[in-house]
Order: C-alpha cells, then structure tokens, then sequence
C-alpha cells in the first residue's frame, strides 16, 4: 500500500495529548511508513499567539492529505478573550464544510464491563451497539444568520437551517447503505410536526430512500423521543439518521449511556474520496484537566480504528477495537491509570 | 374566591382519558364551585370531522377563560390524510403563541420510589428536583421558514429561529426569580458555541440580568453536554432555563430520567395575566394505547396542581401534590391500575 499523507491537528486543552495515543496505536499497528504524518499547530493557543485561526496556506496544506486526526478545539470557559464560536465556526465546523464531510459517523457501543449511568433493568442482556449517521454539512450548522439591533434592548438573533434535497438524500443513502452492512434498521430522527419545512423535506426524501431498500425497516422518532429512547430502551437502535443539531445532541447523549465521552469516536467522512475525511473524539478540549495526564485516550484511538477503516486498512481497524475492548474489560472500576498507560497497553495489544 | 373559567381541551387519543381524571381531582380538591368547567372539541378528530383546526370563534372564547386545561393532540402516526404539523403548528403552537406562554414551566423531581432507567449510582441517596423554564414564544418554533423548489431534485427548505431580547430577557428573569424561590442555582443552556447569533444573544442578557441576582449561583452548558449531565447527575440541577427547540428535547429526557413521560407535568404560562395561562401533560396523544383506559393521567394531575398554583389556589395545589407522591410511592411495581383507578384513588385522597 502507499503511503497515506495524515495531517495531526492537535487543538487545544486535552487534545494534543489525546492525539499523541492515538499515533503510538495507529503506528504500532500499521508500522512506521504507513502514514507519513504532519503535524498542524492549530486551535486557541495558535490563535492567541498569531491572531490567525487557519490560514489559506494551512487549508491548502489540509485539503492535500489523505486523512486528517483531530483532538479538539476550543478555549478554557474562562477565556473571555476568545470570541464564542471563533475556534468551533473558523476551524471546526469550516474543516467539516470545506471538506464536505456530510457523513459525521459516531458509532455507539457498549462495551462489557463499562460502567453506564443505565439501571441494569435498562441494559443488562441487551446488545447496545448502534452508529448515528449525523447530516455533517448543513442544517443549523450553516451559519447563516445574523444580529439585528445588536446591542439595544431591541436586538433581534437570527439563526437560519438550510436543508437541500441534495444533502439530504446523499446522506440518507448512505445511512441505508449503513443499515445493510448491520442489522437492516434504520431511524430516522427530526422534529417534523413543528418543523415543517425542514422536516417535510426529510421525511420524503426518507420515504423514497426507503423504497430502494425493501430489507431495510424504517422507523421515525421526534427528536424529544429519541431521546426518552436512548435513555430507556438504547437498545432498540441499530442505526440513525438525523440532522446537523439533533445528531450533535444525541450522540453526546449516546456516548453518556453508552460509557461516557471518554469512549466516542466519530468520522467526519466525504465518502466520495473528493477531500480528506478526519476523525476526531467526540469530547472537547476539556480544560479543565488539560495537561494533567489523566485524559482517556479511548475515543481517540477509536477514532483512530474508524480512519483505519476508512482508508481500507480493515485488519488494523480490527485489531486496534480489539486492543481496545480486551483493555476495556480488564479495567479496574475506581482505578485510574495515566493517558500514556492507557496508550501503551493498548499500543502494546494490537 | 370569585369562580374561574377553565376551558378545557382533550383533545386526541388519550387526551380526553386523562383529562377526565384531571378534572376529578380539581373537583375533588377545589370544590365544585371553583371552577365553571367548559368543554372544547378540538384535535384530529374535531378537524377530520369539520375541516377546521381552530375557529376565530373557538380562539375568542378561550381567550376569555382564565385558565386552560389541555390533554393531548395530535393524529395516530399512520393518519396520512392529517398534514404533519397541522394540529401542532395550527392548534397547541397557536394557544401557545397567540397566549404569549412565554414561560414553558417544566418540573422534574424524581419521587421515592419511582422506578428511573438510571443506576443506582446516578440516584440513590441523592434529591432529583429541577424545573426547566423552556422559553415558548420563539427560536425556532416561531414557524418561519419554507420550501423552495418544492418537490423537485433542488428542494431547499429553511426553518428560521428568531430570538428576540424582548423576549429572552423575560423568561430569563422569569427562571433568575424562581431560581431564588428554590435553591439559587440557575443553568443557561444553548449552543452559542455554534450558533453565535442566537446564543450570543441568550448568554450577553443572562449575564446581565445574573448581575441583579447575586445570590444565585450560575452556569452554562451546551445543550449536548447537558443531555449527558440529565443521564450521568441529574441531582446538579435546580432551575435551567433554555430557548424553546432545547427545552422541548430537554424536557422529554429529564421526564425520561424521573419516572418517565407519564409522571411529566407543564403549564404554558403568561406571568402578566393578560392571557390565558394552559396547563398540559408533557406527553402526547399516544393513538397506540388510546380508548383502553390505561394511560397515566398523573402527569395531567400534576399539571392541575400548577394550574391551581397558578390562580393562588396554594393550599389545595400542595394536597394534589402531596396525594400523588403517597399514591406514587404505594404503587407496586408491576401492577398496572387503570386510567380512572389512578384518578379516583388520588381524588379521594386529596
Ligand atoms: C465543538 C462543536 C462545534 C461540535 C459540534 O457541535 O459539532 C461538538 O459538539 C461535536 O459534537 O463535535
Ligand atoms: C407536540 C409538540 C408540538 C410539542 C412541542 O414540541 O412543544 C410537545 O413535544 C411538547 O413538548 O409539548
């Protein structure tokens, strides 16, 4: 195989350490030349230090890689310095947009042995494992909106959902392709009875997917049920598909039942090869425990698993959830090893 | 006290089930004098039957009750001949915005003894009881958006959500004074990391009105960590106040973690008095249990007790209160009761 060109963003808080398990696994599993690796100084820190979030250059740089590994972004709460928004809008969601990653593919699963806040009367004997295929390029998402009468006591906030058919079925499709490829179920998830535009148009872009995928069995679930879903019954799910918004909180809730942000990877796929897909935990920076050490690595290295899988290398991808389910169970409740002890083992089982 | 004019709406499915039962404990409680009762037929069926949602009519006469109670609307799933959005959008959205319930007043409390999908670990020994203030007049309920290109391969269609300093700063200070009348903690949860317009607006008023309320304590969570914070430590949570879309997905899982959507109160309320104030069950119609007499109507009885909070009716809201938590924590679990079973022991022991 080539090499593949894998650009390493870092970020801020948490990130860079998180990241740099992620490559002690993928290295130890796909060997030293399989990704020739460039590491990009971007986030919160590089933005206070340059006044730039991402430079036209660095863009260029990006998009001219096979594959891109992300930390995560985004400044201490207390850094009133740093606009809202200015990291997640100009770096983020500009890397997701740009590179037309229109499926955000966040897997939930959970493990033997994981701790869940869910009763056992909830989970105990039932396989918990399903993906959410989350809308990644449009929606609420798209930044469209503005402030009107800014700062009066008359100021109007304006955001705007842009939904197209296009974006729409193209990621539908791949949510019924998904569905194929595991056990032939398929949610799909909005709030059609109060948005009626938006969620007309799913609805029948849905309802006519369907139709291609006889095996498939469809279901349809309000966002707000969902989530009583997810709470109640995770096991009902197989896969989901879902907007920009409603997949951005129901995976955070996922990962919550499903063993916590600690272990939810995500993709940010453009299944169409056109431009670098990059995967990332789905956990933030965390400031709060930045440079202490004590971060799990877990989300990222699965991460890690799904570029693997994304750039053909199955039996790696295989190998390293493997690694990662036997370090799983042979966790200790109440024990706290180190991000580097947990990268290690890991590291050292694929 | 001068009688009040209650209207009430059952509305679909299980909505005139349980309303029956709400109206037995009000009586039971206030007396038959309190109130002078009137019905209104409204829902799916009213519309299948007389091709109107909601008459100019029908809206002037609500408008002159003081207080509404109102079940559920809302077709079975498999009504294809029901446009989606009609009875939400034209009946429960219309009372709710044409009444200005600015205040969407959402109670959790997890009561001894119910069962909860969370562990033991989450809960036990801990006190569950927060009440989300869901903002109801705007964001993006407020119905603006459309299709464009309807129907053809270039569809696009838009919600819009319209956030207005008028109208966040008063539910803002609405939650700041509750948060005073409990235990002085209030959480602001949005998205202002992503959508900066709307959720700079929101964080920019909460900062100010938060600085004449010094005694509450405050925080801010993005509404996917805080779906993670309702499954993980619920118990942190006093008072949240969140723009509507947050509040409804919020509201179904916190009902979900406290016993479930059959236990869920709400009072759509207008602090000024200059409209109707409506008192509702967080659920739905639920077509698939409709007309066998089994459905909760607790979560309508506790809506009473806010109905009769709201018209000062103090003494007797507390007795229904207090005579479902006794009815609550006499259940066995498994059994089931019917509708009126429920309604009768709790009328009688108010
Ligand atoms: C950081 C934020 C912009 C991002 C999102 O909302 O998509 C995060 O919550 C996620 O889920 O990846
Ligand atoms: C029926 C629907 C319009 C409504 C809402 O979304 O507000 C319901 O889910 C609720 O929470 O009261």
């Amino acid at each position: 195989m080539t090499q593949k060109k894998l650009a390493v963003i870092g970020g801020d808080g948490i990130g860079p350490e998180v990241v740099a398990e992620g490559l002690k696994v993928l290295e130890a599993v796909a060997g030293p030349d399989a990704f020739e690796t460039t590491p990009y100084d971007l986030g919160a820190a590089h933005w206070q230090r340059t006044g730039e979030v991402l430079s036209d250059e660095t863009m260029a740089e990006l998009a001219a890689a096979d594959v891109i590994l992300l930390g995560a972004v985004g400044a201490a709460p207390g850094a009133t310095d740093v606009p809202s928004g200015l990291l997640e809008r100009g770096l983020l969601l500009k890397l997701r947009f740009a590179f037309d990653h229109y499926v955000n593919l966040r897997p939930s699963r959970l493990f033997p042995g994981v701790p869940t806040p869910l009763a056992d009367s909830v989970v105990a004997g039932r396989e918990v494992d399903f993906v959410v295929v989350r809308e990644g390029t449009e929606g609420l998402y798209c930044g469209n909106g503005g402030t009107f009468r800014g700062g009066t006591p008359n100021e109007i906030g304006t955001e705007v959902s842009i939904n197209t058919a296009y974006g729409v079925e193209r990621v539908v499709r791949d949510a019924f392709e998904r569905a194929t490829r595991r056990r032939n179920k398929l949610t799909l998830v909005h709030k059609h009875n109060v948005l009626v535009y938006a969620g007309g148009l799913w609805r029948r872009i849905f309802e006519s997917v369907a139709a291609e995928y006889p095996q498939v069995s469809t279901d349809y679930l309000h966002v707000d049920a969902a989530t009583i879903f997810l709470a109640t019954d995770p096991a009902r799910f197989d896969v989901i598909v879902t907007d920009n918004l409603f997949g951005d909180i129901l995976t955070d809730l996922a990962a919550a039942v499903t063993g916590g942000i600690g272990l939810a990877a995500s993709g940010n796929i453009n299944p169409t090869g056109a431009f670098p897909s990059m995967f990332e935990p789905v956990h933030g920076s965390a400031p709060d425990i930045a440079g202490q050490g004590v971060a799990d690595p877990t989300a990222t290295i699965l991460s890690v698993a799904l570029l693997l899988e994304h750039v053909g290398l199955l039996d790696e991808a295989a190998r390293v959830e493997k690694a990662v389910l036997a370090d799983i169970s042979a966790r200790t409740p109440g024990t706290k090893r180190s991000t580097t002890e947990v990268g290690d083992a890991i590291a050292a089982a694929v």
